[in-house]
């Protein structure tokens, strides 16, 4: 098994979460990385569509990974292991979000030089990563089917602060209920300028939309 | 469509939640009424496996139901048009779980005189809900298989203060990878004394025993 780095994160002190997310956004900035926030509930698949979508990008731009969760480093040795690059654990200890100074304490320990994007996996949580935000240049999030297609109902302000939202998991459609274009209509309403991508992590269908998308991102990000 | 009450919940003002969920223990005592806490993640089916289990046990004890989202009031219209039974609605405005005066805002709200059991459905989240006494008898949670087999050892302070973990959608195993005695082992390492019970709401496959469980619960605390 790999040797994969753990940070504990502490408690932010900062009173002013989104002063100082944009700080750290303008610092990224100035160093030429991207920060990509993604969220979803627990067991949403971020991972697996975070390793399949980094092995069609790893050869474009350099991306690293930080891996938030309140306990265990699985996932920060299943990114390690399926796509070799940087990969980082962060412990929250119990916390249910990220914020911008803690998101600031797992960059200080990757290799920012040359990195064009990194993507901070959240806490899986519906709710309060949704009220933070992080200093990342955009928030995606994944809904998977078996959850269900009223949830932009039941968790509006995850959906009104996405630019992204990842429908996972479209090979098991058929064993739920679950409407996509009733789903598309209802993220319409929290965020008409929402883009909706439809994938199946496990099979690979859809991601390579989803990879155009991110590698579309971070070129225009970097040339403006 | 069937008109629900629906409670605006205000953030609580007492300083000492334990203390607080204590005496809430001891009033309903005092009435008879036992108030179970169901936690789960969004869309791992707590309102469907409510729905089938009630049907089972509303001629044996009078049962009411408390459905906590952060917004949209469809849960509750879906228990009482699928069950009949005493059904209110509390929205927490963004607010990501239940702490104990936050339940009692509900209870003030349900017609307590004759009912059994109250089942609060608290909001749909791993992480926070389970840091906060609510003052239930028992908390119970359901893990659904798409979440997959893992989630005990990412969210361990749920696992370990639930007595009953429901795995839900076991009809769709196949199509996941999902390992149900990995799964047992790792709850069993959160919480050795918790039961589990696997069910599929949609089928009613399993329901059976869930419904014994809790009407075995009430009746030995009544008497107790």
């Amino acid at each position: 098994m790999e040797r994969i780095k753990v940070i504990e994160i502490k408690k932010s002190v900062f009173e002013n979460n989104d002063r100082d997310a944009d700080n750290l956004r303008q610092e990224l900035k100035g160093r030429g990385v991207y920060l990509l926030n993604l969220m979803s509930s627990p067991g949403a698949g971020k991972t697996t569509t975070l390793i399949r979508t980094i092995n069609l990008l790893k050869d474009k731009i350099r991306i690293a990974v930080m891996e938030a969760d309140i306990d265990s480093d699985v996932d920060a040795v299943k990114i390690k292991e399926a796509t070799g690059i940087q990969s980082i654990q962060l412990h929250t200890g119990g916390m249910c979000h990220l914020d911008a100074e803690m998101t600031r304490q797992g960059l200080d320990n990757l290799e920012l030089d040359g990195t064009d994007l990194v993507i901070l996996e959240n806490v899986g949580n519906l709710v309060c990563p949704a009220e933070f935000d992080t200093g990342a240049v955009r928030n995606a999030m994944i809904l998977s089917v078996p959850e269900g297609d009223d949830k932009p109902l039941k968790y509006p302000l995850m959906f009104s602060v996405c630019d992204l939202v990842i429908i996972n998991k479209i090979d098991v459609q058929p064993y739920f209920d679950f409407d996509i274009d009733k789903c598309r209509s209802y993220i319409k309403m929290r965020n008409p300028a929402a883009e909706v991508i439809p994938i199946c992590a496990k099979t690979g269908e859809g991601v390579e939309r989803l990879a155009e998308w991110l590698l579309n991102a971070v070129k225009t990000w970097k040339t403006n």
